[in-house]
């Protein structure tokens, strides 16, 4: 596990990301560098050596995933307004909106420089998975701009959602890794689906956090799907599980824009509070890491081969090993 | 010439871009439906018939270096704050600027697809030299933007700028439609550069549009160019041009931004006609045209093939055939 995340910052340490026109490649550099915590390169070193793969294989494609994944946050934190990323100003506070634009755009084409570079008798299949999936991210971005201005949106729709936005791309990871180490078709599948269960939970955590994590350790404004009326796992099901005067507050207040949004906040805090919302999102969390350790199982490796995946899983879930 | 035109038509009236969630498609559905020349398409399937090639063969990569294109006005009309497009409102007017964000993002996603659904030996290739050009495009707005900024914007910079920006993938599209017809490298080079210097050609046109054209005709807001301080062919030849004092005056016209803008492009456009700007671009123009038929004429085939390319050169160069 040291080794992977070793591997992952020598990669991007020694890759240079400033060419001319500066003003173009400042801001992509700097995204690249705020670091995070890599995690779609990790799952595909990770799912490469799973199956005997050769890292200096995937390089490219370690940086491809990544730099794609910071496109999005990228235009992610303009269109939603978000003042940090990683606790650092975003790229359209510290530059400008069509920085912010621009630099996204080009990072999209660089990411996949990073994909064409390296041959391999499954390239196309690999470029289709990443390309289906760049589409998926974009439709679930749509639906969660979209559920904003909605108050009738189920969990079901909320899961497909996150499905599209979070989860696909962590499971392409992954099987991009797979494909650059020629596995079996069923083990690819089993290691997608083990994918999709992460970034379902991943997604959750996040949502949770959003709420009762703090600004020191989460590095973004708390409270922000709150004042942002984003509808999440944790209002959804407040909803669900609300009596019906407590469910009409909430409605209201998830449809009110008040100027100053603190009273707000802790008003939808005491109520998640009073719900024990939670618990209950702590225990979908459990069960998405639950179906996730279970796909990973039926994977046709010697088990010492899934340590990586399986600690990486029982980091993310804040399990002790 | 007659016979590609119905082809590009038919190519985009019969595919379908409008998808679940409509909120995200519904704008590229608007976008790719406005028409316009649809001049890559155009180029891309004259090429590969020009060697023989077989139309069927590059229907999906016509749309998507036109989606690709249009992804591109997209952002940009957003970046420059166009509010026409082909005499309609541009997407972010129409709908919100998150919206031209996302679907342009969107579109770029769906080029790729387009590009991937046609296997080829030398795909490879193809989407290497849609990438890298996909790169410079990326890199010539962001040029276009700087020199906005900048009062020292010399021709020679200014031409690499429109290379990037309008050129490359014009060059792209008659080199990735050769590619699909497995067409002799070097003609392929000659092709290319056929494309560069129709394309050189056509931005200064367009330059000359922005100053001299009106709004029927040309669809968007005469003087615009003037009116945001971008530095075009007009400018950078009118003060090499004048003498001291009118070029001081250009150059502090340049670096205004009055509420009212019209008088400031009247004032321009009357120093134009004084230095005789017009017929100094029109001669540029001239030059690109004829470097552009040398390299048509180098291609190693027989004459007649080359008569759809030399009919759209002799059509765009505004001369009667």
């Amino acid at each position: 596990m040291q080794t992977l995340l070793n591997q992952v910052k020598e990669i991007f340490d020694n890759e240079q990301f400033i060419f001319p026109p500066e003003h173009l490649y400042q801001p992509i550099d700097y995204t690249l560098r705020l670091g995070g915590k890599r995690i779609r390169p990790l799952l595909l070193l990770a799912a490469n050596q799973m199956f005997g793969g050769n890292p200096a294989q995937v390089h490219n494609a370690a940086l491809g995933i990544e730099t794609f994944h910071n496109f999005t946050l990228l235009h992610d934190d303009l269109m939603d307004k978000s003042p940090l990323r990683r606790g650092q100003p975003t790229v359209y506070r510290k530059w400008d909106e069509n920085t912010a634009i621009l630099s996204g755009d080009t990072m999209f084409a660089l990411a996949w420089r990073y994909f064409l570079r390296q041959p391999h008798p499954r390239l196309h299949d690999i470029l289709n998975c990443f390309n289906e999936t760049a589409i998926q991210v974009c439709e679930g971005q749509q639906y969660d701009m979209d559920f904003e201005q909605r108050q009738n949106v189920t969990l079901d729709e909320y899961m497909l959602m996150i499905r599209y936005k979070t989860a696909v791309l962590l499971a392409a990871a992954l099987k991009i890794g797979a494909l650059y180490a020629s596995a079996p078709d069923t083990d690819i599948d089993n290691l997608f689906q083990f994918g999709i269960h992460l970034g379902l939970a991943f997604q959750l955590q996040d949502d949770l956090l959003d709420a009762f994590g703090n600004t020191d350790t989460f590095g973004k404004q708390t409270g922000q799907d709150i004042r942002d009326n984003k509808k999440t796992y944790l209002i959804l099901t407040a909803l669900q599980t609300a009596p019906q005067p407590l469910r009409d507050e909430l409605t209201a207040l998830f449809s009110s824009t008040p100027a100053d949004t603190n009273p707000k906040v802790q008003r939808v805090l005491q109520i998640y509070s009073d719900l024990g919302i939670r618990s209950q999102v702590e225990q979908a969390i459990d069960q998405q890491f639950l179906q996730a350790a279970s796909c990973l199982d039926q994977i046709q490796v010697p088990d010492q081969n899934k340590t990586p995946l399986r600690d990486l899983a029982g980091t993310l879930s804040g399990r002790k090993k």
